[in-house]
């Protein structure tokens, strides 16, 4: 008899639960918006009752192996508390990994969501077959998530990761964690947005000035993409600025840790047609260990992803490439985490 | 019986070899210069020669189990080749760790510099009992070598660790690596010396320009620092710099890394009392990680080193400290190498 596990990714807005079997192959999924302001308990049961209903559905095929579930925000391994989370108010040291387990009788794994998805991309998606990987999420805030030796690089306290908050212009733009010129100011939804309003103050992008005037609802990064691959000037230079952010960012990681494998996720890699070159240039010049190592055709234009089949690089090729697996990255990864610990597959680094 | 190894440490000034034993007992150390400009076959039989003699010394005191040889320059660790070294011309693509090992008939590891340091200041200095470190080396330029679990990381191809060239100011100081705003233009002593030029240039340095003047050989990184503890504002406004440049390069690491050990070591680390503050500042300023598990007492004076064992850390505490083994980190590193593979301590984590 198989086994299969359940991953949830439970964000802010939204709360996904899926059966999943250990060969990734999805059983099922479902969707449920995230009721925050019913308050935690709400959500806990609604999750529970959809994990127990998936749980009972596919009994008859297999063993549940546990349960997976990404959260963003700040997870204490050891203790199974969710220390913080901005987008889930009210859950401040909530012990959700004891609370969920108890009422279910099974394992249950807490990952950071960002973390989740580096694990799923690794195990089905653009890193599939790599021991070493990172993932950089663009989303509204920058996420990261290291796999080393097959497993999600932790650190001392589960804080690793956090390379949303790499300094890339020392004296650049403010960041809400207190430093200056973070990554995220620069390459997530909310640094486009920054960059396109600094862009219109300049008095030299009308494109974008249009885009901004008259609306109810503020215009977003895929609107500034959308201007950009139209040719907008000002549109183009936002983009740019993403690619420059991310090109020292990823740069400084190649040079300290010399992987073969960067993918870039979340919504903004939906950009990547007007990021990508000017995050290349910006790798070939800032990084020795990157121009050393890159591969010839570097560069995969929006919906060529299956390409990077053919980018399975010889040895001593550094890849860096857009996620494949969208939204259900988390989701996947998530699911991942009880059969790598349950079942046997392999174990993640954790220095405890 | 015992075991010991010999560990070498080939500078362009000094060729040093070491007879070391398992627990890290120095037997006995050889120095002598390293005769560059006799070219190759000629360096490579006095380390020879000087292996032989100390290998028949200590022949009655225990096994040799091989020979461990840090050399600064690239390595490739599949093929044994010294792919290039900046203070070694003419080595270009020399197969140095067959060659050695067919001389002398016993086996050769061969280890980038910066790495044998790393895994030298793990073994018996401030990394000590730490399974996770960096350390990062202060000298004419910067390296850097990391330890996870207790192995040196090496990347995919060796590459790793090479964070004297990660971007600290992206607007700043050109790099000889191509690159603009390595942190090596700032926290190296070449780095210093050039910093102190562009203060005499102000005009607003006279302790420095006075420094400068009238001089056969350039002033050097330790009379910067000499000037800056007498109270010398153009010298203190130097090594200011020098802690804001390891501040955001160390802020990035442990962001990404949360590691719970990084040691400063190289000949700038003397400057400690005059950096290290700007350093912890912009630290606690960039890191929200560093933020969240610095240890009340970070900073410690020059000369009180031996405090470091009283900052051993609870679970949680990120230290960064100075080096204790001074040069012969090493050395002694290099000694390790050679114990670690083939006396089954553990072995060095590689990709391969």
């Amino acid at each position: 008899m198989s086994t299969f596990s359940i991953g949830v990714d439970l964000g802010g807005t939204n709360l996904r639960i899926a059966a999943v079997d250990t060969e990734g192959n999805l059983l099922e999924k479902i969707t449920l918006g995230t009721q925050v302001s019913k308050g935690r308990d709400f959500v806990i049961g609604e999750m529970c009752d959809a994990i127990g209903s998936l749980t009972t559905r596919y009994a008859s095929k297999g063993t549940l192996c546990g349960v997976g579930i990404g959260i963003p925000g700040i997870i204490d391994k050891r203790t199974g508390l969710l220390r913080e989370s901005p987008n889930l108010p009210g859950w401040h040291d909530t012990p959700v990994r004891d609370d969920i387990s108890n009422r279910l009788g099974t394992d249950v794994v807490l990952e950071n969501d960002a973390n989740a998805a580096a694990f799923g991309e690794n195990w089905l998606g653009a890193g599939r077959g790599y021991d070493e990987m990172l993932m950089i999420t663009l989303g509204t805030g920058v996420g990261g998530g290291l796999v080393l030796r097959g497993g999600i690089w932790l650190g001392m306290n589960g804080m690793a990761g956090e390379i949303g908050h790499v300094t890339v212009d020392p004296k650049g733009y403010n960041c809400k964690c207190g430093n200056v010129g973070c990554v995220e100011q620069y390459a997530s939804a909310t640094g486009v947005m920054r960059m396109a309003r600094d862009e219109i103050a300049t008095g030299e992008a009308p494109g974008l000035a249009r885009l901004a005037t008259g609306r109810d609802i503020e215009f977003n990064a895929r609107e500034v993409f959308n201007l950009a691959i139209q040719g907008d000037k000002g549109a183009q230079r936002v983009y740019e600025r993403v690619g420059w952010a991310l090109g020292i960012l990823i740069g400084d990681l190649i040079n300290v840790l010399n992987l073969r494998m960067y993918v870039i996720g979340g919504g903004v890699s939906n950009g990547w047609s007007a990021f990508a070159p000017a995050m290349f240039a910006e790798l070939r010049k800032r990084s020795m260990v990157y121009a050393a190592t890159a591969p010839p055709d570097e560069f995969i234009p929006v919906g060529a992803s299956a390409r990077v089949a053919s980018l399975q690089p010889p040895p001593y090729r550094t890849v860096v490439t857009r996620a494949l697996l969208g939204s259900d990255a988390g989701l996947f990864g998530a699911a991942r985490l009880p059969q790598v610990k349950d079942c046997g597959v392999k174990s993640a680094i954790s220095t405890k």
